[in-house]
């Protein structure tokens, strides 16, 4: 069934610069068919078709809008039992947790149906002229978010369906009203081709403009810096490694017309464990901790990499008992070969580093051909002051419990680090005034503060912040998961004394649409 | 009582780095005090300051922050005598525009610390636990918004109150629990002076911490570029030109940690005339345009400085009404020397340009120093086509009108204009079908679009937008004017599974604070 072509519009065409096929990260097999790579002709098409779809398809019904993801929706779980399968050749990620992901991916592509549907995402508001108003009468005004205009999509390796083709990003700006052009990730382009056809065909069932969905794919950077470039495209979204989405920031902000970029890139996602819970329930979180570290074969963004404690009694029982329970973490094969080496070299860094000790190792399994091995290191805050560089993200199962010797130095530490997806903290109720102070540096530091927890599993809903400040992404105003992530593609604009003739839609007095509005404020 | 001092947190301190003196722009007398100027020190001086109190005043209790800005309100109230002459020897803004700009700043002050009260703008959302629920329970989710840190405001020239010292910048940020720097204009420092001074008491009426607030003079970009780079500094507010705008913002990408920066920078304001408008009331429009171009001597973000019509019988109506009217505008003073010499030149490669006719020039004043006289020119598509620096922005009371063969061509012209912050259509009833396909159009380059009106006159509420698409501003996502502005200073925080005893305030089961809150987002 699956051709290897792009998607362009309604077409699919076999892309004629060069070609990938995807490896079985189990056995090192390469996998059928091929895929034919996008040139920028094909790019400048597919934002050619994006731009002529936009002022149509943004002005849809919002129950078209809405019934346009439940559609995709639905056909990815119609193909589910094909999709799994390509999955997990593709990835190594086993069944059930990429059962778990497509529930997770049409979840979230219902729940922007539902957003849709409902209209508050347009943030209408009016304030209604006063025409007797001295010194001056006020103007009507009515204001509404618009879409900025077509995205550009970058798939993210780690989870070839939540944030891929039909992943959050796309969700969210298919609802704001944007178009969407997909660079597939090279990792999986035959689950990247399952699912776009699943949505070109849903485009085509709602006779919506075909340039509301293209996808292509490409290697190296040529294609991603030519539809980030291209004048049509309006703001993008990325999932990725630091240098991937830094060299998209700057291409964009290099534009005659800049454009935002929301880039998550990089997160080591710390977890302190303050002192009264280190001695109380110290071997409990060391388990934690490995329970946590080891989901996915850590190629998580929110995978917990740094463990930060006080120096005392419980330190010994937290590493002890996740040095024992890594020990029986077994090998699994990572996402693909290219980023189990680059993991083998991040965590052949650690061992190598003066002052960090490998206190477990995973088990190894020859017969992976990317095997992830879990890793546990331990060092103090004394080391990771000379080496800053023992902080960095190893994508990949590998965490560094790090003792500080003080609360202080604790605090320090943290101060000292980048921006964060998330941070969480192991508390006691003895604990509580420490975490009381240190929970305004938590905030400054992070997107997400978890407490007695773990930050991998992030919930899809309207309260979570999936994001953070630079550099775990390029924009901390933002999330990229749940409900919210609808603003990132939105613009607010206001119309002032227009004729009802005139009026957008939603924005007439008798609230025709029956949208949520806010009169005066109110 | 004026000193020349810097106001830095609760000292006042005399700058070093040279000074500076304002210029009474009717009479070109020096005015006293002269003004010392910062240096890098003070700049990091402020910041320390700045840091050093964001913990704390962003968690006051929401009433004292809101009567920290309605004090500020009542205190240039009281001091409204002395400012309005103040300004008016700076700007030569006449007394009863300055305290029409007077009331306007408070109105806004008084708005945000309504905005404050209500809590409304923290964003409060609780996805409440579900541990029942499979395959996975759900984690307690709350959301809040938290400020971004300290601001730098950046004052403009036009409104030495509406968008300076205490202007909407400043008012949305503290609002919003930002500590605020201003980098004051150095073309009013006195009204900058009496201004900040107001501020500074509040801040120690309210016990504030001292470095809330800040005031700084500096020449040239020094000052400017060592505050937008101190990473203390984590958002900036600018209102002025295109060139100081793009120079800000790429300082800011350049930090190790970029940082937004909402800066509005120019727009000419366009006003589509259509044919039947044109035809019915050519002459009225003409004389509309001639008042909206000359308030405020034409120094308003919002000036109209181009008119696009289709070629046809009342293209005469119009220009000569206009024409006429713009005769018998008096020259008045411009708001400083500099403005008017950057005006003169404007207005003169627009009288030497192939194919501009200067249709009429207001009145002039020999017996005013920095005299703003109003110019009125005539072109057409073509020569716009040939020469697109025509629509470059001319600061002051100067206006092109265009004429184009067709609508069609009316069209191309507008999707060739660079984004603006308002765009402005006359339409009759007969206009409707032209009017609504433009929409689409308008929308996709400005942020405010009126209808058989003016862009003067920004109604300062909840339905306003002062924005608009790159480089009208270089961030289309925001509004600089009402309620929405506070969004600019803010980021979304996540709280997941917190203990009771640690939630921050606002987020508890009780609602204590009875904030507007979304419980699973309803």
């Amino acid at each position: 069934m699956l051709t290897g072509d792009l998607l362009i519009g309604a077409a699919a065409v076999r892309g004629t610069h060069g070609e990938i096929s995807a490896i079985d990260p189990r056995t090192g097999e390469k996998l059928e068919p091929s895929y034919g790579l996008a040139g920028v002709a094909d790019v400048a098409r597919a934002a050619e078709l994006a731009e002529q779809a936009f002022d149509a398809y943004r002005e849809t019904p919002l129950e078209t809008r809405s019934a346009l993801l439940t559609t995709i929706a639905d056909g990815l779980d119609t193909i589910g039992e094909e999709l799994i399968a390509r999955v997990g050749a593709e990835t190594g990620i086993p069944a059930a947790r990429a059962g778990g992901e497509l529930a997770r991916t049409t979840n979230q592509l219902r729940l922007f149906a539902a957003v849709v549907r409902d209209g508050g995402f347009l943030g209408v508001h009016i304030d209604p002229a006063l025409p007797d108003r001295t010194p001056l009468p006020r103007p009507d005004l009515r204001r509404r978010y618009v879409p900025v205009g077509p995205v550009a999509v970058f798939s993210a390796s780690n989870f070839p369906l939540a944030f891929s083709v039909a992943g959050g990003d796309t969700a969210s700006a298919l609802a704001a009203g944007a178009p969407v052009i997909v660079k597939a990730h090279s990792a999986h382009p035959g689950t990247s081709e399952l699912v776009g056809r699943v949505i070109q065909a849903a485009v085509a069932e709602h006779g919506l403009p075909e340039g509301v969905f293209s996808m292509l794919f490409g290697n190296g950077r040529e294609v991603g810096i030519a539809l980030v470039t291209d004048p049509r495209i309006k703001a993008v979204g990325f999932t990725g490694s630091r240098s991937g989405g830094l060299a998209l920031v700057a291409a964009a902000q290099a534009r005659p017309e800049p454009i935002p970029v929301y880039a998550e890139m990089s997160s080591i996602n710390p977890v302190l464990v303050l002192p009264a819970a280190l001695l109380s329930r110290g071997a409990e979180i060391g388990r934690g901790l490995v329970g946590s570290m080891t989901v996915g074969q850590g190629q998580l963004c929110t995978s917990p990499g740094l463990v930060l404690t006080v120096d005392g009694p419980g330190v010994g029982a937290l590493s002890d008992a996740a040095a024992a329970a890594l020990r029986d973490v077994p090998a699994a094969p990572m996402l693909s070969p290219g980023i189990q080496r680059a993991f083998t070299e991040g965590v052949g860094r650690l061992q190598d580093a003066t002052g960090v000790v490998t206190i477990a190792v995973g088990r190894e399994d020859a017969s992976i051909a990317a095997p992830g091995q879990a890793f546990l290191f331990r060092t103090t805050k004394a080391e990771l002051d000379a080496d800053p560089a023992l902080t960095e993200e190893v994508f990949g199962a590998s965490s560094v419990i790090v003792t500080a010797p003080t609360a202080d130095a604790l605090a320090e530490i943290v101060e000292g680090l980048e921006g964060q997806l998330t941070l969480t903290v192991h508390a006691d109720e003895d604990d509580q005034e420490l975490a009381r102070a240190l929970l305004p540096l938590l905030e400054r530091k992070a997107g997400r503060i978890v407490v007695n927890g773990w930050p991998t599993g992030v919930e899809v809903g309207h309260a979570i912040v999936h994001g953070g400040p630079y550099p775990a992404t390029s924009d901390a105003r933002t999330t990229s998961v749940g409900t919210a992530a609808i603003e990132r593609f939105l613009r607010p604009v206001a119309y002032q004394n227009l004729p009802s003739w005139l009026l957008p839609a939603g924005l007439d007095d008798a609230n025709t649409l029956g949208l949520p509005r806010r009169i005066d404020g109110r």
